[in-house]
């Protein structure tokens, strides 16, 4: 079994370039949650869903190494992949890269921790927890 | 009796800038909803807890004219008045100086419209109307 | 002859929410950069090319009227037109909608002002003008 | 020798909040950026005149471990501190805490990179380098 891994593109915003003529960096971690956003979505029930169920997935650690500037009006392709479902948290990892060039511009990980409607810690829901399991894996 | 007028400073961060090297014009909304947030905390009343009592306002209409451009680390200054409080919506305006040369960099006004909890368009409440109507004036 | 109009979709990011649970107003500043460009670069020229060419188009007055709230994952339209092409300004409207309902949410207008590679206000150079009037009009 | 730690205070911009209603994550990298400015800024030499003299310090690496909401208006204190210079890499560490309740709520590293004016990685120019170490210690 492998994991699945979708990608969605978009392109740099000029309001996303700062002085430097780059995406500012703390811009990739709002693409980071496009990816995981588009990844849930593929797995049958959207993040917004889940969220109307009373599941909240904050993100507790994020890590990002640039390899690369992305450009304004460059084409940005998030490659996401559901790392590890465990029982409160989720690790997604992520490839950014330049959709015409192939350039990988970034990579980056995000532990995301489960909150209940009152923002308290708690174990995934099981239903949650294995459609998140569905979600992460290829089907055969 | 005249309008209160409430000042406000803070630098131009680096993510507000583009790649013209000048900050972005979407931010000085944002530092309106700066100014505004301290001229009503200078009211007695923080915005906070104006929301904690169910009154929200959102904002319907906003305008600005862009003079001068402002620079990574700028000093800015946002000056506020609060300019009309009717039934359902109250009116802001603001000018957007440079602190230290006192170059106008920008004149915006937005009007805002009385929210209840389930987001529907209500009349200001009595009290936070008064509220309003106290914010708005200087002492004499 | 009349105005082409372009039209342009997306999603409502999560970064873009604010506490109302709606995306928040400056951002609509943001997706109307996104119709602009998209709308330029159905003329022909990409804006990228433009200020490459040492041509910058400054936002030096923008309007809005919100009339519904966008939400997180909502698919956004953006409907650009160029309505006016004068010696040194341009000017675009926007219509924003929800895409799958059809709701206009919000109807913006901004004036853009032609700036030379030192920043300095200048007329538009003749053939970028003639390529922005091109650009304006739908093709019979 | 220990190192210099400074620190800086702003509130939490009502544009910084989402939809669970606390300060979005990718902020933090922003308010990073704040502490670092201020911090360079403390040592002598702003990092405006550091990029107007051809040395541009890109991030390369962020990591954040996020340990409590930040939420609107709360005011926000960073604490910096320059922890090694090496020859084209400067690290810096970030405590983010509530100013008015001591608690902590992010802890952070970025790595920066030299460039030179053409975006290519550098060595440090050594009076950059040494008025870097100067700006990382506390004055005895």
């Amino acid at each position: 079994m492998s994991l699945r891994v979708s990608t969605v593109e978009f392109r740099v915003r000029y309001a996303e370039t700062d002085q430097m003529a780059v995406a500012y960096h703390a811009h990739y971690l709002v693409w980071c949650e496009i990816g995981r956003t588009h990844h849930i979505r593929g797995g049958g029930m959207s993040y917004r869903e889940m969220e109307a169920h009373g599941v909240t997935l904050a993100v507790a650690d994020a890590s990002i190494r640039y390899r690369a500037p992305a450009r304004y009006d460059d084409l940005i392709r998030v490659a996401t992949t559901l790392s590890e479902v465990a029982s409160r948290t989720v690790t997604f990892d992520y490839t950014v890269s330049n959709a015409e060039t192939g350039q990988v511009l970034a990579t980056a990980r995000t532990v995301l921790i489960s909150l209940d409607a009152a923002q308290r810690v708690v174990t995934l829901p099981p239903d949650v927890r294995e459609l998140l399991n569905a979600c992460a894996l290829a089907s055969s």
